[in-house]
């Protein structure tokens, strides 16, 4: 009997007759809720690129597309390493091997702060980190809410939401180097609160928080009793003289969860190693937290064993030098558009001290043709084919993110052709 | 004044004083409903080997443990020509490149199924993939349950159970080379029930389904309306005259999302790549599954580009007797093992068609002196330093699982001195 049903290519006929009712496949709410903020905004713009000019999209947060900026040689002699040892085939323990973990530990140890690898859990890239880290800490159930920063990542909001947990997100003050508004942070707290994330060194800002700004931060962490989930993606990629400073240097009395990976300064966002470093003075994660995200873990049992076996050598015997040449090179870029996008009437731009961005704003008083920034960015798409990443994407309507990894000519083309654009347009 | 606190190491001087209530962060009831069955079984036996003997350790299911079973030459040649090129370092798409997706349709359409790279996702290895899949079809909200085998692998309870997710399980018969009880199977289904997870071939049981059975399960699901998560990590890794059938090639009126990965059959678990293959001719899935499950993908933002790069090589070159060998060596091993212990009084061996695993019974009534398999299997250890999975971490108390993937010496060695120990304790 079933076999007629089954043989049947025809939707409707239905010989064995039991049941009629059709199918109806429902996404949960945890899938309806997954939303991807960039693409939702992206997806609905008309991107028509002028077809006399190149495209050049500013857009991208990856370094490799342009292939002038390629992984240390000890990155890729470590990787290739690993796969002919023929030791990196099995499974992994599901928080990671213990000399990855320790590699970790290591690479992470400085500024007084002094790291185990029981302190360190691998993860497949630094999304996963995250996801784990909102997981661990916060109960859709309990209602609780995590803060995020505005402008932010919306990876924190896409998460979360999937979840069924609130997101409040907090204000950064663009004329004062992006700092966190304290005062709004502050108003944003509540017995729900379950986590406070912040980026630093932020993307899409560019900028990088100094050690007062960090102390003032974990004042009202400890203040409220709100753990900080710390993404430090971007640790260490800082211009000139700005120093990085990690939060957990500041040996404060508030556990933090610091998120990372080999993603951003290392140049290797696919190969997808991401890790959870517990830093915790007071004890607060040691009942339940180090636990919960051990058993968390399994959910994707482990990241790549192939990267995890490099990952000491990745890690500890990367050259100066490689990090010097990157941080560089990106630092000459943002300069490079800094200076033209300066002078640009209508245009506000905010010179980064690290990551691989940088915000500009537009003064849409300026340009009454467009209402909105992303009106003025499909037009700049479409006159000039130079597409930039909508401020919308990080909360923050009326700015544009722009990379600075791509090649300094490409760069300096770009702002040149944005000149152009704004002046066309520009109205005193 | 933060400074004063920040920089005290004491816990408990709070010289600001503005809050004195302690930290107390919970984890979530993610978190701590998210058990691992095995660990949290084994953990609990008191294993101590005899000192005079080898452990030789049959629960490990990680088939690269013993050096015996190593990765093709081609897929090898694979990730070091990916990681040669310099192209799989970015960011991929978080449902993986088409080439990669390509190159699973093709290499699983067989049997007259036809896949586009379009029915594919990426997954970092093939738990990530049942976790997307319950994930998106399951809901606590709305009281689902799904349906799993038992004896069955514990990630699906593992994943379910952490979402709120209720978990039923349908029972294998032993006796009939553990097909489902398809009476039982239907009595445990409810209007709440989002979807059967079936495992073929199976981990523990190593057994196969064949064409007919297949087909009676879909007659269920397609009575009741239940969409199948078709767990085939072990597919085609299938002794001698069995042939393996995935359940896709019925060609039936039921929506399917076949997970699987190049973890068992190519023996590199430790790679992490999985998938997700729609197969669903009714449409089931076009309004809200597919668009789900590509959100739900942003979580990890896909598995490593490396291997990724590789797929195409590893599933498309890998020679015919690279498959060939790898399933011989487990035969053998498995009628080796077979031969031995269906000698042993007290025993009840059940010869696996597939997979790395078989199931012995330990007939306890024989066995007066021990009261659980626990227990047993505790003095199998103590005596003979030999230690099976015990049947409780796959609901089969009473059960072991041996596994079939190490050198054929150490498995004959293992099998003598099982003997030996059920010779000291049988009772007639």
């Amino acid at each position: 009997m079933i076999d007629s049903v089954t043989k049947d290519k025809s939707r409707t006929v239905l010989t064995n007759g039991h049941n009629e009712k059709a199918w109806k496949v429902v996404a949960s709410e945890a899938a309806k809720n997954c939303k991807n903020y960039i693409r939702d905004i992206v997806d609905n713009l008309v991107l028509e690129p002028n077809p006399d000019k190149q495209v050049i999209a500013l857009s991208l947060g990856d370094p490799t597309v342009y292939g002038n900026l390629s992984p240390s040689k000890e990155s890729v002699e470590a990787v290739l390493e690993a796969i002919e040892s023929g030791k990196c085939n099995g499974y992994v323990p599901t928080v990671g091997t213990e000399e990855a973990r320790q590699a970790v530990a290591d690479y992470l140890s400085f500024d007084g702060v002094q790291y185990d690898y029981k302190d360190v859990i691998l993860c497949s890239g630094c999304s996963s980190s995250i996801d784990l880290c909102i997981t661990v800490l916060a109960d859709a159930n309990k209602n609780h809410n995590i803060l995020t920063p505005n402008p932010g990542f919306p990876i924190y909001r896409t998460l979360a939401e999937s979840y069924g947990i609130e997101v409040r997100s907090y204000n950064l003050i663009p004329e004062e180097g992006w700092i966190i508004d304290l005062a709004h942070l502050e108003s944003q707290i509540d017995e729900n609160t379950a986590a406070l994330v912040i980026n630093n060194p932020s993307n899409p800002c560019g900028s990088v928080f100094s050690e007062n700004h960090l102390r003032d931060i974990l004042e009202v962490a400890y203040k409220y009793k709100v753990p900080i989930i710390a993404d430090e993606i971007y640790e260490r990629l800082v211009f000139e003289s700005t120093r990085f400073v990690s939060i957990a240097a500041l040996n404060s009395h508030v556990p933090l969860l610091i998120c990372g990976g080999t993603g951003k300064r290392f140049l290797v966002p696919g190969w997808r190693l991401g890790w959870i470093v517990f830093h915790d003075p007071v004890g607060a994660f040691d009942a339940e937290i180090r636990r919960g995200l051990g058993c968390l873990s399994q959910k994707t049992i482990g990241c790549n064993g192939i990267v995890q076996k490099a990952l000491p050598k990745i890690l500890l015997s990367t050259s100066q030098s490689f990090y010097d040449d990157v941080t560089t090179i990106l630092y000459n870029n943002a300069k490079l558009a800094y200076k033209i996008i300066q002078d640009i009437e209508g245009l506000t731009v905010y010179m980064p001290d690290g990551t691989m961005y940088m915000m500009v704003k537009i003064q849409l008083e300026r340009f009454p043709q467009f209402s909105t920034g992303l009106e003025f960015m499909q037009r700049l798409m479409e006159e000039e084919s130079v597409f930039c990443l909508p401020g919308e994407c990080f909360g923050a309507p009326g700015f544009m993110r722009i990379i600075i990894t791509i090649p300094s000519e490409l760069i300096k083309e770009a702002c040149d052709r944005m000149r152009e654009f704004c002046k066309r347009y520009y109205t005193k």
